[in-house]
């Protein structure tokens, strides 16, 4: 609803204005029947799909990601939302649980008791930068806000601002349309104004995907508010990825162009982009490397600010003591003041990233990544767990008849230190589905319970409430025994131990 | 496995020792199959029940609550054991989920994927006073943490040291004896000791249970750490109630005893004491609460320092102008310094509630409550938000006949800020089942996502991780196809929409 002041950012009147109607939506959003919602999330797929000839110009222009990219991106974000869709209508994410009454309970009479996630209220989701659709407007902390029952203000990133506008018109009339509650979804453009937001006593939650620095001053002011609420961000990963020398010697080539791949997909400007890979050193790998990164076409990076903390952790890497060059890679700044790039590929040994931790270890946002050439594999288990505490992933490349018990060790502290662990596959390109997990341990998530992709992120924004001895009527919809909107209900039934019930089956309404 | 230098707290090279063990413990006890694990924590249940004879004396002569008190309490510990007992051994907390791959994917190629959820790892647990078995050594929170397979060291409240002790004995020995590794629980005794427990890397969890003073200190600790941690306390609930006029034309009587013996029961030391009763202004009902509130026993405060915080809280609100006494109860210092008391019951009308709101809101811990008299029943929805936002109960009591679509405002309003809404009960006498929640909107917790009563706690310490492409030998037990644990694994096959896949029976291992 909110108008823009073109991109100054959203006029004061405006963001009270959101913040008034996202308060206004919060009961009848969470109230509303979940087929009801379930078909507000398709017409809003629908609606992205048909408008892609609109946005996708609107969105290259702005991010320097090229179209290839763009309309897979967006795909995504379409399959997303309807992936949400099918979670809500199947009702299970509530995870309603009823405790019959029963007199003869061991511990005395126990009351009839009933409990379900609701949202928790308005949220506010800072968008990403590099997925203009998929972590923006209407991307997946949208979405699964939305599925969860809770409106959502997003803070619009200031890289792309038209096709944050262009989106949110789209996705709101189509809410309107599905019949969801005026204020189910609101932009905010302007820093200060997404801080306003975030303080504002109406939002009871918070989702966040950008740098370490932005991520840690807004969960600072989360947690300073005079009711604190979670703050659920994304920071910063650099996904090490461990070659053992079987597989270098198996498929040194496969191994090469996966790598320098991964590295140069959108420009290396993803959150799972491997940053630094453990091989044992070999000259034949570093040639391979340096021919497919040099022959990469240069990208632009996706805005004049990412192009300049690019360039800057680009120098501080080249110019430590230690690193060497693999390819050296390309970097232009045109006429506009945005920045062009080519791979840049280095090599160091461990004990030189472990002396120079404090200038290498932090994530490069662009096309740069660190060959770090090990001599032993039985040390890669205690540099994982020394170097690496929190990432989004660990991935390890095998070689075939790999003795596995060897192995099982790194593995063990991978899943430790990161959300999603891989075995012979590289980190970017993250599957949307239900057994996905993106977050992991500290710093690359501020809160790891949860994911920010695939459909598990829907409960994310949920909270307990549990209902004692209260009439039918005055009872949610899905706890009630008549069941009007069909959701599984674990039922406790008397004299039955903890031992969840049976599902059970809707009955009529 | 800490020895206690008596009762001046854990020596630092115990402290050291119980955090060396509980790291070492980490990975044996989170890969312990469920039916071990679940065998673990049924004879700890066997030992506290077996023993009860040398711990009921223990904990009277510390902390003064009744033997019958302590003698349900210490059953409701034993019970609580064998409840989570029985979650271990069903296996569904674990949560599950297996992608297969699916090269025709609507996003593309979508790999095999397998995702479940992990103890998060060494947990601190700082025990509360009041409840010295379940809220203590192996109270809920140890018991929780346990059976997500998380090594735990309690820090013992000061109020009960010797009980502490004697419990993590026999809880040590008993987990021993069933194989759990050494270090899967420890005892640290003293403030200083608990937080540098609290600020160890190898801790990745705190739970706590006390007043809402400590428990931010603590969390902002927990914040403030290099690697932040979870913190879940349990802080400070006052719990209103509202009686509407026809409940109250209809059962004053009923009402008067069940709300003096909710306030009474434990010497009023319970988080879901009623602080507040909204009553309209009835002086037949404050006769009947005075008469039965001067009916009690004198009850002994849990210790000294409880003591004094009870004095200063009730002289406070008795010296709050517009105050007026219904029953001004008795208080004694008694030659140790312990205080003995009987309920003190005051009233007031909503204007000087909310002209006296600082001095009024806090929670006095301790047997006293707030009558507060109110004249309209549509003026209630707006005070229980305006005044209470952050409870973990909420209470109604209706007329038989009442109109409930005049009442439904209440109860939604309630439902967003406790964690618990009942109707014509009383909030104390907290059951432990699949559906209870404790666990409300801050100041009542620092983090509602959760509870820290009934078996829905096990997850709270846990956290996802996603294994993509990993060879079934690396795999942990419950996500291979084998499924050797014999868990509920939930399976999208390809082709599958989103929706669950059924789940699945275990094959063989």
């Amino acid at each position: 609803m909110s108008q823009m002041t073109e991109l100054d950012g959203t006029a004061s009147a405006d963001v009270e204005f959101a913040l008034t109607a996202a308060d206004a939506a919060r009961e009848d959003l969470a109230s509303m029947p979940l087929d009801q919602r379930s078909q507000g999330l398709l017409a809003v797929a629908d609606t992205l799909d048909s408008h892609a000839p609109e946005l996708l110009p609107l969105a290259e222009a702005e991010t320097g990601l090229t179209r290839p990219r763009l309309t897979s991106e967006l795909r995504r974000t379409s399959v997303q939302l309807r992936l949400f869709a099918d979670v809500v209508s199947a009702g299970d994410f509530l995870d309603v649980r009823i405790d019959e009454e029963d007199p003869g309970f061991a511990l005395g009479h126990r009351p009839d008791i009933r409990r379900y996630l609701v949202s928790v209220g308005p949220v506010v989701n800072f968008a990403a930068s590099n997925f203009p659709f998929a972590f923006s407007t209407i991307g997946g902390d949208t979405t699964a806000a939305l599925a969860a029952g809770s409106p959502v203000i997003v803070k619009g990133h200031p890289g792309h601002p038209r096709l944050s506008s262009a989106t949110y018109r789209l996705v709101s009339s189509a809410l309107r349309d599905a019949g969801f509650p005026d204020g189910s979804i609101g932009l905010v453009l302007g820093q200060s104004q997404g801080v306003e937001v975030l303080t504002d006593e109406r939002i009871r939650a918070a989702t966040f995907t950008g740098s370490a620095q932005g991520g840690r001053a807004l969960a600072e002011i989360a947690a300073r508010r005079r009711i604190p609420i979670p703050f659920f961000g994304e920071l910063s990963s650099v996904n090490p990825v461990f070659v053992t020398p079987q597989a270098l010697v198996q498929r040194r080539d496969t191994l090469a162009a996966g790598f320098v791949g991964s590295v140069a997909g959108s420009a290396g400007q993803l959150c799972t982009k491997p940053g630094f890979l453990f091989v044992p050193a070999d000259a034949e790998l570093r040639d391979v490397v340096a021919r497919r990164s040099a022959d990469q076409p240069e990208h632009r990076l996706l805005n004049p600010h990412t192009g300049s903390g690019y360039r800057e952790r680009r120098d501080t890497i080249l110019s430590t003591p230690g690193v060497r060059l693999v390819d050296e890679g390309t970097l232009r700044i045109d006429d506009t003041g945005e920045t062009w790039a080519t791979p840049t590929i280095v090599a160091v040994d461990v004990e030189t990233l472990k002396h120079q931790r404090d200038r290498l270890l932090d994530e490069a946002f662009g096309p740069l990544s660190i060959l770090v050439e090990y001599e032993d594999l039985s040390d890669l288990t205690e540099i994982a767990r020394e170097l690496f505490p929190g990432n989004l992933t660990g991935t390890v490349h095998l070689g075939q008849g790999e003795a596995l018990a060897a192995i099982r060790p790194l593995l063990v502290q991978l899943a430790r230190s990161c959300g999603r662990v891989l075995v012979d596959d590289w980190p970017t390109g993250v599957a949307v589905t239900p057994a996905m997990q993106h977050g992991g341990p500290f710093p690359s998530t501020t809160n790891d319970s949860g994911t920010s992709v695939g459909t598990a992120a829907i409960t994310r924004l949920m909270r307990p409430v549990a209902y004692q001895g209260v009439p039918a009527q005055l009872l949610p919809a899905p706890l009630r025994d008549s069941n009007p909107w069909g959701v599984p209900q674990r039922r406790t039934a008397p004299g039955e131990s903890a031992q969840w019930g049976q599902l059970r089956t809707p009955t009529d309404s």
